[in-house]
């Protein structure tokens, strides 16, 4: 397939730097391709960002078929437009495709395109540490329909957003309200697949935590209501005694790109690394007995954040004095820092554009 | 709010009765109206039905905060145009509304934009029996934005599709597969809303009970993979001996309008009616013994839709040998006939726009 180029002669003035936030702000172009069933994916192009036109029986409109990513492009410490791990989330977003009944994208040709667009918007790279360009895949049904089917016609887009830090706060660890009634997936769900019906679901308990005062909600597996699943939409790390614990893959919690980084630098620096199925229960026990030394979020747009307080029913367990940890610390710095270049990247994760 | 009527001038042929099937064609109008944070609903109208122009990042691409409506205008038997309990869709749209951290509509206000959209439009209400015009409001977030948030702007719109027969075989029993790894919809999750994720995520389990050659899915009950939740997109019911069988609404089980009117029909009819837990294994247990009299699914769509067999794990069990049941028909020429005018409506369910 040719990927067309259509460069955009309205060129948008760049934001302020301190005004970025998170996806606020859209570069001058974006990537687009079409498909039809019988034809495959066709008309890829690079056209100037901008409104996209739909029938209101667009199928996305009415029974959701989507999935999308989350990536970033980082200028590094010597200048170097960096990708982190970028053809492992087009390989993600085909699995999500898979449960979700939409069709496979070509991971080679969409990864291209990508850097295609990226050597376009290169001046949209912020410089600032903590900043980046977060790159936003999105695949979702376009045919016009009102039975219950799987679409025949699907758009796949690629947005470019300049960033600041996700998290006002930065580092600064938040409070966490262990939702258990609200539940974010469930077995034989949606739950492993990057698709908005999850993000949707989990709106109202995050609302409730906010209402109360709590940054995040901490989801439980809606079985038992019992084991750790995510926090938000981030997958949870415990460090209890001298381990490192985190909830397993088992079809309800979102593979986590950095949730798999930080696993593979931490066994690399000889913490001990156990995904396994971790109770609530447990991590409240631990608590009370102060074996429960860090809790700590992981995700694309935060990286790491760290957990300063649990509160599960009428009791409130406060982490590490509600500071960061030294471990969450030493792994945020080292995925920064392979990220930024000035740690080596051993793994063959970072991608340079120039 | 006032209403702004733009009329198209560029009408289009109405299809041939025999080719309408379900949602393949929409009329010359729709209704829309916007919502902002701050102001509230506004620019309510009718007018052309056309595309409709987005932000590739409004939220409905991304997040999936989406619900929606299913409703029927018919010409009764005296050529009387005759609306179904419309104001409660509307407020079931509002009750999932609030599950999905969605603005409540005003339940008066899009009635009666309604029948004003129904009024320009009734020359595509088809007349044929088992023939409507299909009604699908809908509503969604169009908020620009990459962060995870609820939206400050939705589109409500109303779209009308004159339609066949939902199921092409008519009243003819389908093949169920009991489907025992795949879920709709669990506890604390979005169950009983009417929102596009939970459709997405039933795509999968119906296609592969298609590939195996059945014409729908029973999904059960996500924490035992026990009870019986729902067929396809429609409530369940089962004549086991001589009571009339349905599973609770308990949060995770759409409150259908066709469900409620079956249940107040047959009890008013005199036929025992439990509102109830029900157990896959009862339902087996009750077909080996002859027992399992009936079964079927309701659904505006089709009304009713028997079932002529359910298949779990390896055992099929055939209920009333592959035909329509006494009850299943009685239930349905009642329903419809209150629909179509030939029965006495006692509810006051049924509304004339003429």
């Amino acid at each position: 397939m040719e990927l067309q180029i259509i460069k955009s002669t309205n060129l948008k003035k760049k934001p302020d730097i301190d005004s970025l936030g998170f996806g606020k702000y859209f570069t001058d172009h974006m990537f687009i391709m079409e498909y039809d069933t019988g034809i495959g994916w066709h008309d890829a192009k690079i056209v100037e960002y901008g409104p996209i036109s739909l029938e209101p029986t667009a199928l996305i409109f009415h029974y959701g078929q989507e999935t999308f990513e989350g990536l970033k492009a980082y200028k590094n410490n010597e200048g170097k437009i960096t990708l982190f791990r970028p053809k492992e989330n087009f390989e993600r977003m085909n699995r999500s495709n898979e449960r979700m009944c939409m069709p496979k994208i070509d991971v080679d040709f969409v990864h291209d395109a990508l850097v295609k667009l990226l050597e376009i918007e290169k001046d949209w790279i912020p410089e600032q540490p903590g900043t980046s360009l977060y790159i936003r895949p999105v695949m979702f049904a376009t045919e016009p329909a009102l039975g219950v089917k799987i679409s025949d016609k699907y758009y796949f887009i690629i947005i470019l957003s300049p960033v600041g830090s996700y998290y006002k706060e930065g580092l600064a660890p938040t409070s966490i309200y262990v939702e258990d009634f609200y539940v974010r997936a469930s077995k034989g769900g949606t739950g492993e697949a990057k698709c908005s019906g999850n993000y949707a679901s989990g709106l109202k308990p995050y609302e409730l935590a906010k209402e109360k005062g709590f940054a995040q909600v901490l989801f439980l597996d809606a079985e038992d209501k019992k084991y750790i699943e995510e926090v938000g939409t981030s997958n949870a790390f415990f460090v209890i005694g001298d381990t490192i614990v985190t909830s397993p893959l088992g079809g309800t919690i979102l593979p986590g790109m950095t949730r798999n980084s930080i696993i593979t630098i931490a066994k690399d620096k000889g913490y001990k690394v156990e995904e396994r199925l971790v109770s609530i229960d447990e991590i409240m026990q631990a608590g009370r007995d102060n074996e429960l030394k860090e809790a700590f979020a992981t995700g694309t747009a935060a990286v790491i954040s760290p957990i300063g307080s649990l509160t599960f029913k009428d009791e409130t367990i406060t982490i590490n004095d509600n500071k960061i940890g030294a471990i969450s610390q030493e792994l945020y710095d080292t995925l920064t820092g392979i990220q930024m270049g000035s740690i080596a990247d051993k793994y063959g994760w970072v991608e340079y554009l120039n």
